[in-house]
């Protein structure tokens, strides 16, 4: 294996800088919030609760309707890097990851996703001509329908010469579902000491943290050819599909175990177990484990386990808060979907932090700043 | 004003291949259809009849869920080089032109919009560092979700370099809303030989034809500077945000007109009037006045009538069929929201046609595959 570089790489070095964005998302989440009253025009209104989390949530009297739209990111990069030295195509998996973003932040308010429309923005006509790419982004797309049973509703496929790069797609999803009954509704309210936390296996590195990854893919002599574990290239290992979560939330229904609260684990790693705004502690019990893709990057990076577990997944793609009794039976609903699951830990009174005991790793409340 | 060049431009030579992309929309939207049943496991069904058309319908029980996402184009392009010629940002008007793309398309199958979702999709950290141009963007969204009366529920801003070009934006917006009663859906069930056609003012080009717009630009001696009628500029002209169309299909809702069937005239300009599947004959006898910049467009590109109404909304961007009864009405309404209208036409028995009487062009079935 590639011995770990000596010189630790940043996410920020990796080219994201967040407080050149954020001090326009706090612009937006203001102007957004103010239009939550033209709902009552309709006879409707907003669930405020929902501003800041990972779905809009609305009170359309029988059911509430959940909105999202997500994107997918740099990945494609990766996708298109490895076509290029496999010729092999990727992108029934960059389908997959992006009804993944979508989808996953939708359920985590207790919503069943019912509509997935597609946004697949190309650099220029020409990206449609590579039939067997095009051809697989259909498939994927379709198929990872099929797994989360939503209905394809429709979509766009702009060519956005002068945007978009040519030969690069820009690939996102919304989606639309209903939270229904209404006592599916898991914004936190039932959240609090005593609680347990299940996490679900990621099944890689999902799609948060590609911009450092490929960075590093940069650094190595092989690139994404450079084995993470025997017969395992770590462009390969990067691109497994993102893990959907829909199913184990219909199950976990459906077999009567009531959720108080989700997170999606996507950008900010491990510290979207903070995400509820309540003032709450997480104590982490049992850690996953990491996944051979994942390692690798920390270890490339020379990230300690704060940073890593800070910035990645590191093996849990998605938590559940339930009631101490629901959670081994939540484990075994989500394995029985085939997804590995972990009774990991407790909600307890306390300061807001989240404490990784194995890990001797400690993040306080203001780690994470999503409002 | 500058003399029309000697050399016609198509859409074609301005950079768009649609047989590029329709096989591709052909193999998602046939995977797409295939994704319907999922909503049985649900407890729903979809409206078969809402596939081909502007918005994706889901009959959920008491009401049916409308949903879509649209892209806003290449327009940004255009402001981009306007705010580099003038010093002044436009993005206030691409944030109203982006919900437009969705919220017009919405309202066609009889939709309130209740909740825009926005996806900003930039270059890099650094397009936010402009903090005039993002608050206008800002700015604007709020004011169309205001006028609207949408809930702006959250949304997307993915830096993506390597993906989006750097400097660009790709803008899209994602709508959801409720056909509620149901009985204002508008799949066209009720449209019939007899019914009028009342068709709308656009503002200008809205956001469908600036592909072929830009490249004309690029052969005026003064560009975006040019005249188009005295004191108004080409690039000006161009960024008219596009008109919102729901307050006026809101307001013939609540005035008691029914409305058979709607036609959001964009792409492919008044051969969207041949939408709806049935073998219907459209005869037109009013045309509205022609905007300055659509004019000055025919005339640089060389176009005859029948191919600059086959591409461009020439003055009508939306198209509503009512009731003979209805059409005056319809007029008076739309006109009460400071929208021009005109009873423009009636709907035939008949082969598959459009026959713009006043221009002596005709557009026959095979003029529109959208299905």
């Amino acid at each position: 294996m590639t011995q770990p570089s000596s010189t630790p790489l940043s996410y920020e070095q990796a080219g994201v800088q967040y407080d050149l964005i954020d001090p326009l998302k706090v612009a937006a989440q203001r102007a957004a919030a103010a239009t939550g009253a033209h709902l009552a025009a309709h006879g409707f209104a907003e669930l405020e609760a929902s501003r800041g989390e990972s779905a809009y949530v609305v009170d359309v009297g029988p059911f509430h309707i959940a909105s999202i739209v997500e994107c997918l990111g740099t990945k494609t990069l990766v996708a298109d890097e490895m076509q290029e030295l496999t010729g092999k195509s990727f992108f029934a998996g960059m389908a997959q990851d992006t009804i993944a973003m979508a989808v996953n932040d939708l359920v985590t308010v207790g919503a069943t996703p019912l509509v997935v429309q597609a946004y697949w923005a190309a650099g220029g006509s020409a990206w449609f001509a590579d039939a067997v790419r095009a051809g697989e982004l259909v498939r994927g797309w379709k198929q990872a329908c099929d797994t989360c049973k939503v209905a394809w509703g429709g979509g766009e496929t702009p060519a956005l010469a002068g945007i978009v790069e040519a030969g690069r797609i820009d690939l996102a999803a919304a989606c639309t579902g209903l939270v229904n009954p209404k006592e599916r509704l898991s914004l936190g309210e039932k959240l609090g000491p005593g609680d347990a936390i299940v996490l679900l296996a990621s099944s890689g590195i999902h799609a948060n943290g590609l911009s450092l990854a490929r960075k590093l893919a940069g650094r190595l002599p092989q690139g994404y050819l450079t084995e993470v574990a025997p017969g395992l290239g770590y462009g390969e290992a990067l691109l497994a599909p993102t893990t959907l979560y829909s199913p184990v939330t219909e199950a976990l229904w459906a077999a009567g175990v009531r959720v108080h609260y989700a997170a999606n684990i996507t950008g900010h790693g491990w510290r979207k177990l903070l995400r509820h705004p309540r003032r709450l502690s997480y104590r982490i019990h049992t850690v996953p484990p990491v996944p051979p893709v994942l390692r690798f990057i920390q270890q490339q990076a020379g990230h300690d386990d704060a940073e890593a577990y800070g910035t990645l997944n590191m093996g849990a793609g998605f938590a559940l808060y339930v009631a101490a009794a629901d959670a081994e039976r939540a484990v075994d609903v989500a394995q029985a979907c085939g997804v590995p699951a972990w009774v990991a830990g407790v909600v307890e009174d306390g300061d807001k932090a989240l404490h990784i005991e194995p890990l001797g790793v400690r993040f306080g409340g203001e780690a994470l700043r999503l409002r």
